[in-house]
């Protein structure tokens, strides 16, 4: 089994040299909130994540949940870690102070969450669902419903659940059945939902479901959901979990990864129908869902980078380890030795640091979109608009790739379970479909954040892109120099694809369906090599100040040239395709495959 | 669960178009062999293929073989259907006509051998390990060998096994251990050997071991390995099975994927030694095995095409079953009718039909290298060296995508273990690993088949492409001129590689390990669209002749054409990777990792 260390000079370098978190918090009115908070937070987190949940992450995947008379048992240890994680307040990051949390940034959320992904995403999924409930409650809730349920969502005390899909509606929403029956103050819900992660467990007094549902005179389709709270315990006249809803779990999955997380079959109202709560209005729940989702997006792109981030670790460490080969002296040699898996492993690298760097400044970026200052919110909203779906596609694909690699500098080893590579290399694999499709995202990303706005939001980035493409030009070295040459190219084609997409699409609407896969893929490997490329001016200048260690710097030059040879040119090879305009996939008859 | 369909029609257009088997049979005398035969011979082997062995795929899954006793014991099932495929003569389809065998082409053993690797791939792998025993003693055994061993390996009433590895001998064979003392007209042999395919069963009366090990005056080094065959049971005075050899399954591994297939931990000599007789001349055990490695390394590319077409149809099949979507009119649709599922599913049809025409025609190849014909030969023997390091390393990293696009076509359910999608990704997964990983085919690949002979077997293969790019522009049609347009760029950019790496390689020995994996997937998505592109030009020949279906013929240039658009562009940013000569991977130090 592998160990765990949270990456801390990386991060920090991040916060400071790409979010610029100090100056945010400076910005932003945050008293006694800096970079230096910043790193004892990861530091700290750091700790729990690396001694209490990285160990119990192969027990998670071995001795996953179980079902016993409608309850699930969750992995033996889980309940006493997440003690620890509620106790030292983990849960309270981010929350609104009102009810109880410390209101911190969302991207020291972010640099937290990576962390507790890292060492075990079975077990982190249930802190990251009640977040997801925390934000459509704060967003959208009665004061009522707030004061009622979000105390105790944001210390821990309760999880939170997400209920949106049912057997015959999947990515498309407009087909939810479930449904929900005045009765007096409240609602009788009923119906069977699907993929509910973290649906029950024995860890907390109680568990907040949030479950989409059809009111009696609902419209048809996606305008006729609303959302409503559902607890597993309905709330007596204290506040306190009292009498067992109506809402049990029926089964649990058997499923490639992430045993350690329940993926229950939730059945709603088998006896009558559980007692439910309306949040906001009526017929609004798609719309209240789409608030959470760029959080909730997010914060799987983040688990690309999260899981991505152990397998590289691991990888590493086999690496240094496993000795295979000789030497020209006739001594043997790690592994760590053959240029191959020092490709591998640098690959492995240096596209962590690429997602690290995007996931972290997109973080940022939602933190500044909540600005009370209206130019930056104009500014930043559209931009972490046109990122999400960058971060959850791209990143999550991307560590199918990164946690494969593992799998293969461990050889015949990665294969074999009790390595703990394959773990992570099955783990992963959820990341690409929970939370929208790839091609959800895709088409989310092509559709509503590039053509409705005719590309500005897209131009916008670009824009930015090319300051750092000048700023490169400045340095004088040949590593820079080629960094400038290949990005301006790569930032110059994104801007040709841009034009190109908004003149045909116009006219052959099925286009953006067809590219939309390479459209996302290249821009997610773009902006990779874009904030790589900014970490090695921000190297360059720091190299030698003392405020980082010199090898930690020069490392940070060479991942950030090793991704420009060896990922940026991916982001050509999309375009190539997206211009191509793959009109194969359209010419064919579905009687043709 | 997925059935599974032999493709037929793409099968036979392969054969009698690219591979030009017809032409084969007739200049190598091959009297009553033909493309007929073929189809019929694949017609035959599809059934029971989809009939018999595909269902017992998910079975070898969720019940893997268990060991009782130093006894393993197959899945249930897997006996049965080994002896019917026994009792239809299919282990002799290749085998020399004077042990049993058929004698037909190594080419038609490949177009047959991909049924078996589709329908399942587990359970598949005994009779594959029995061909390479097969071939090392019809290459390299004494006639008194070949007579007590052959007819018995051919027929399949007994299977044969290799014994390479051991725990600190993986890729580096020179650190094998196990020992073999002379002892009369035998030898004890003694050692451990892991990861040993199908190392013991009940299915066959006898099991056949070839283990490499040391003679006790041997040199050190690769240069101090013997090959010698050790039978599970001896052989009587009659030749029969008799008493129980000192060579025992000791443990089993516990795997990602195919769990139909025990990968055993043999022990050899635990009492004694194991009876073993010299196979060939001392000390030239891996010179023997680089024999088979040809053959075994292109079955394992095979297994990546065979996987990969049992996804594709696994997919297609739920895209059109599952509804998920609204039409313009209102009405629900199948998910094929998105045009991301479009793409996916061409995705992995233009792939696995690429990897088909690359398999069979260097299947094809190693027919032709064995002809009489000295000047064919001469020919043929650097193509098939040539092509076995990509067949084997670009169809199985190739395989790793396709299987995974039909776990993304399937969504959630595709992380549904009851799915069976996971299963072929799972399983797809030791491909890129056994028989020598990519790393060490790109080595190959890169050093002995490029570098060694200054680039001319490659340079004789971009010349044949050539031919096929000019007779693209023959064809008057903007879909023809494309795929010459973009084929001949990207030919003429393998020839730009090969001539930068010949020059720069010479002064930078870091440099071909560096950018060997990346050269490799070049030249596989390089062949794949070379052969995709002649097997349009062939589909645009037949239109209308009656000869196939003119549906087959339109989807064909379909598939080209789409491949020519979303892989074709990869070999050229692979191309970019390679020239730039991914410095970074030397730059860097153990310790920056």
């Amino acid at each position: 089994m592998s160990t765990y260390t949270a990456p801390y000079a990386d991060a920090n370098f991040v916060i400071k040299e790409l979010v610029k978190f100090d100056q945010y918090c400076s910005d932003a009115g945050l008293e006694e909130v800096n970079s230096e908070l910043a790193s004892v937070i990861i530091e700290e987190a750091g700790k729990l994540a690396a001694d209490v949940l990285a160990p119990l992450n192969s027990t998670g995947d071995q001795n996953g949940a179980r079902l016993e008379d409608n309850k699930v048992l969750e992995t033996k240890g889980f309940a006493d870690a997440y003690q620890q994680y509620v106790d030292n307040g983990w849960a309270t990051l981010t929350g609104p102070e009102e009810f109880g949390g410390q209101a911190l940034p969302n991207v020291l959320g972010t640099a937290v969450n990576e962390l507790w992904h890292s060492a075990n995403m079975g077990f982190a999924l249930c802190p990251m669902l009640s977040q997801g409930a925390v934000e459509a409650l704060i967003a959208h809730g009665s004061d009522e419903l707030k004061a009622q349920y979000l105390p105790q969502l944001i210390s821990g005390e309760w999880t939170g659940t997400m209920n949106l899909t049912e057997p015959n509606a999947g990515s498309d929403l407009s087909a939810v059945a479930s449904k929900a029956i005045p009765d007096g103050d409240s609602y009788k819900i009923t119906g069977q939902k699907i993929f509910i992660t973290w649906g029950d467990h024995q860890m907390t007094s109680n568990v907040v479901h949030l479950v989409l549902a059809r009111l009696p005179d609902a419209p048809a389709g996606v305008k006729g959901i609303s959302l409503f709270i559902v607890p597993k315990f309905k709330l007596d006249a204290n506040g306190a979990p009292g009498e067992l809803n109506d809402a049990v779990c029926v089964s649990l999955e058997h499923k490639l990864g992430i045993h350690g997380s329940p993926t229950c079959v939730m059945s709603f109202g088998d006896n009558g129908g559980a007692e439910g709560y309306l949040v906001g209005e009526a017929n609004k729940g798609l719309m209240y869902m789409f608030t959470m989702m760029n959080h909730a997006r997010q914060s799987v792109g983040l688990q690309g980078l999260s899981i991505s981030e152990r397998a590289y670790q691991q990888a590493v460490e086999y690496a240094k380890e496993r000795i295979q080969g000789t030497r020209k002296d006739g001594s043997k040699m790690p592994i760590i030795e053959h240029a191959d898996v020092r490709r591998m492993l640098l690959a492995m690298k240096s596209g962590t640091e690429a997602m690290r760097a995007l996931a972290y400044v997109a973080a940022s970026d939602v933190d500044k979109a909540h600005s009370d200052d209206a130019e930056e919110t104009q500014h930043y909203k559209p931009r972490v608009d046109l990122l999400t779906p960058i971060v959850k596609g791209w990143m999550t694909e991307f560590a199918q790739e990164l946690t494969s690699l593992n799998v293969q500098v461990h050889g015949g080893m990665g294969f074999i379970e009790e390595t703990g590579a394959a773990q992570h290399y099955r783990d992963a694999r959820i990341l690409p479909i929970y939370e929208g499709t790839t091609g959800i995202q895709a088409l989310d990303f092509i559709g509503r954040k590039m053509l409705m706005d005719k590309g500005a939001a897209l131009e916008s980035l670009q824009t930015e892109m090319m300051i750092t493409v000048n700023a490169l030009s400045a340095v004088d070295s040949p590593a820079f120099a080629k960094m400038n040459r290949e990005l301006r190219m790569a930032v110059e084609r994104s801007m040709q694809v841009r034009t190109w997409l908004l003149d045909k699409s116009a006219s052959n609407p099925d286009l953006a369906g067809s590219v939309c896969f390479d459209f996302l893929m290249m821009h997610g490997f773009l902006c990779g090599g874009w904030l790589l490329a900014k970490s090695a001016l921000a190297a360059h200048e720091q190299l030698g100040n003392g405020e980082y260690a010199d090898d930690f710097l020069r490392t940070k030059l060479i991942t950030a040239e090793f991704y420009i040879d060896n990922y940026l040119p991916r982001a050509n090879r999309h375009a190539d395709t997206v211009m191509s305009g793959l009109s194969g996939a359209c010419a064919i008859d579905t009687e043709q495959f």
